[in-house]
């Protein structure tokens, strides 16, 4: 698993040019490796929310106060890893997002802190020991991720 | 030198994260769906550990003990997220999994063990403000990984 770093003079002309959004020092990844990135993260999410959480609030399998914790305090960590992914200059690169997403920075922002404060809600609720009070959350934070795909995301 | 305590996600994922290592009730996935989660966890490592951490060490990027300290607390959770994708079940689909994966199930495990070992001194570390330390443990992070990969992955 390589990985390239863009060459110091694109760097420099993407820094220059990219006035009024925010990179970081770490922005240098090829589009096709933030998007790879960016969409791992978005898998990972998958496989704890809708792989353990949503089914064990859905009484699909049985709900296990250990499993759902670590996988909440999993998922608190993955959902904040894809968003420095979502650059203008990864556009280009086939994938789910919509343009809203660079259209409405703000509205895009706003969704994101949603999910993560259900899903912070959702690892505190996780220590409590009140099933009932986690299986209703994740159902929360089912709605808070639904909503932001909604808006942003290609219909799958 | 500053010493800070960490935010509350990320002590957060290291509980919940200490469950280790068991296969789970959760383990229904479909093989490809399998080696597509694993695949994701190791991109994410990829994503902190090649993207930001080892260049910090190397002096290819400026060190930044924040970033050096959550781009730790999240490779310490991704750094738990593969294992229980590799079942045998999952033999036949196309990656860079040996099988010596397989056939050796008690020395990945413990290659497995010692990078996470590695990683949690490198999260202490960089709780300690001692930047040197920090950067001889990510070498020796690099080491514990590229371990694992020789034995049981690919050539790449």
């Amino acid at each position: 698993m390589k990985r390239k770093l863009l060459p110091a003079w694109i760097v420099g002309i993407v820094v220059g040019a990219g006035a009024g959004y925010a990179l970081n020092a770490f922005a240098q990844a090829k589009p096709d490796v933030l998007v790879k990135q960016r969409q791992a993260a978005m898998t990972l999410q998958g496989k704890y929310f809708y792989g353990q959480l949503r089914p064990m609030a859905q009484g699909k399998i049985p709900y296990d106060a250990d499993q759902a914790a670590r996988a909440a305090a999993f998922l608190e960590a993955l959902s904040r890893m894809p968003w420095d992914g979502f650059v203008p200059g990864t556009r280009d690169v086939k994938s789910g997002a919509l343009p809203a997403i660079y259209e409405q920075p703000g509205k895009f922002k706003e969704a994101q802190e949603r999910a993560q404060a259900e899903i912070s809600k959702l690892v505190a609720l996780t220590k409590s020991g009140d099933e009932a009070a986690v299986k209703a959350q994740i159902l929360v934070v089912n709605k808070a991720c639904s909503a932001c795909h909604n808006d942003f995301r290609e219909r799958q």
